[in-house]
């Protein structure tokens, strides 16, 4: 099963990150030892995914102890060593989260704060294994198909998470049950994490998939090739609007044509009922050479400007369901805040 | 003023092309004296887009018939080298077009020859700057605007006409007017006809710009960043629906959303009577290294299969105005086929 990170105990006990940079043509895996190599690999994306970090925050402390064991830092040492893991990424509010979450177990020492991390990471496996259960249900009586065609966008698998994926999940879900026809998977321009990340999960995992440009995403719907859409979220509003990856909008007002239904699959933990609604969500712009080229190649003229928001947001009357490990609303039918007040973590 | 093809009389009579290969890192000009020249111009997607095609299709008995008078050609050397450029990419009926348009003219020679296929690429430029003219006078009225936000999809410009170009002569014409703000360029995947072309011709032009992922277009109209889109068509069938590239439905989508204007413009011979519906448009697959990689880098893991369709049928109800050199249709409002035969051309 793909592990975007692991506590390994051999050849010694590391933290060990599969590299994300390399994929999809290697898969290198880096054993994490120090505080040094762990900042490093989160600054340059080796991990990512709100939900991973979350888990690389809590590992990180461990990794700090046993480092400052080893060469008998002092307690401040120590202290400042594990602010720079929480602070590798600003913007990274899991990162921070993960390593909030254990260090109350410290005065215990190590094996506690490796069993406390070890816990949570346990914990967003279990989520992301029911909320693959119920949507996989809910999708499966919605759609009424023997096998299911599914189209997703961007990636929500293990490599976004501690393990098993969201929106992935399902998809898992629903081919381990023998119910998955195939998946389209869009490539997710600008950053590439339908066809570096999420084609290479699904390789991993034996699912018939076919990569499709972001473009072909409407046009895939409205033409019957597909029973249902599903994706995660970076933020789910108290009246359920979603935010996600930019490009997730189109799909979900295709499939309000097509008239077949559009899934947004995240933990509870997702759902933000501070925000009102989607239109308070301030959409992050990320830098313009991701637009302008790939890979080292120029693929626009010289002193061209892009436009690159990161996220788009959905309004929740165009979302069938949202699906989480607490239970499952439905927007678009059930427009109640208060539902999902209830399953919010 | 951008020119893909021009006949040329110094420093030797030739068909200038803009080799468009090499855009938008260099500007490099083909001048085509012989037929061999000429096809694999043609074959290398030097020159491409159908109106251009058509074009180059006339201009190039000329440089045929120029090369067997140097040469002494036999009229059936010379029959078949000018079958050799009808030919040269099958799938491409303007190219032949473009031949047979001239072909009557042979008989009185070179000259004549050269005029009527300068007759042709005229026609096909005051097509576009008629319907450009027609297309900015709609958006204008139509938006109220002092100042138009356009968002536009592939590349429709000089390079994919004769000249002037089709929704990108809209709005060319809109900027010449000092009635455009900005264009928000999708780049297009998998071919980036969007960032390597029409964000060369905006920049040629002076026109205010920035290049997006196709994915952000429908979070781009939602957010009302833009007050119109406008795409080309490769085909508009009896009932209104338009065919044109990969992605250009999820706009009419989002414009249909956001009660924005979505506006289709082409030469009327785009216009298809004989095809009732949009459901009986053959869509072209295209090969999958075109989606699984760019400019030599691999994007997906290996073994990745894709889907790579090429165009998308927008239906007619989306469409707020369909806009040729003949005149205006409205099939959103106004979706009687009458109107579209009588501008059929």
């Amino acid at each position: 099963m793909v592990k975007a990170l692991e506590w390994v105990a051999l050849p010694q006990p590391a933290l060990r990150l599969l590299d994300q940079t390399r994929l999809p043509t290697q898969e290198h895996y880096i054993d994490v030892t120090t505080v040094d190599t762990l900042v490093r690999a989160i600054q340059d994306l080796a991990v990512r995914g709100a939900p991973a970090l979350g888990g690389v925050g809590a590992l990180g402390v461990v990794v700090a102890m046993a480092q400052g064991e080893r060469e008998a830092w002092s307690s401040e040492r120590l202290a400042g060593e594990i602010a720079r893991i929480r602070n590798a990424r600003p913007t990274a509010v899991n990162l921070a989260w993960g390593v909030d979450q254990v260090l109350p177990a410290m005065p215990r020492g190590i094996p506690a704060v490796l069993d406390a991390a070890m816990r949570l990471v346990a914990e967003d496996e279990a989520a992301n294994r029911e909320l693959s259960r119920l949507g996989a249900d809910w999708i499966i009586a919605r759609t009424g198909k023997d096998l299911v065609r599914v189209l997703t966008h961007c990636n929500t698998g293990a490599l976004a998470t501690t393990a098993w994926g969201t929106a992935y999940g399902i998809i898992h879900e629903l081919h381990q049950r023998q119910r998955l026809e195939v998946v389209h998977a869009d490539e997710t321009r600008p950053l590439l994490q339908g066809s570096r990340l999420t084609s290479w999960e699904l390789t991993q995992d034996g699912i018939p998939h076919v990569v499709q440009a972001d473009s072909a995403a409407c046009s895939t719907i409205l033409r019957g090739l597909v029973d249902v859409a599903i994706i995660g979220a970076d933020r789910i509003v108290a009246n359920g609007d979603t935010a996600n990856k930019i490009g997730s909008v189109a799909l979900a007002l295709a499939c309000q044509r097509a008239q077949i239904p559009f899934v947004v699959a995240a933990p509870s933990s997702t759902i933000d009922l501070a925000t009102t609604t989607g239109a308070e969500i301030v959409i992050e712009e990320r830098p313009p050479h991701e637009v302008l080229g790939l890979g080292g190649l120029q693929t626009s003229p010289a002193g061209a400007r892009a436009f690159n928001p990161a996220f788009d947001v959905t309004p929740h009357d165009l979302i069938d369901a949202i699906v989480t490990e607490r239970g499952i609303v439905e927007p678009a039918t059930h427009p109640d805040p208060r539902l999902l007040a209830e399953i919010a973590g």
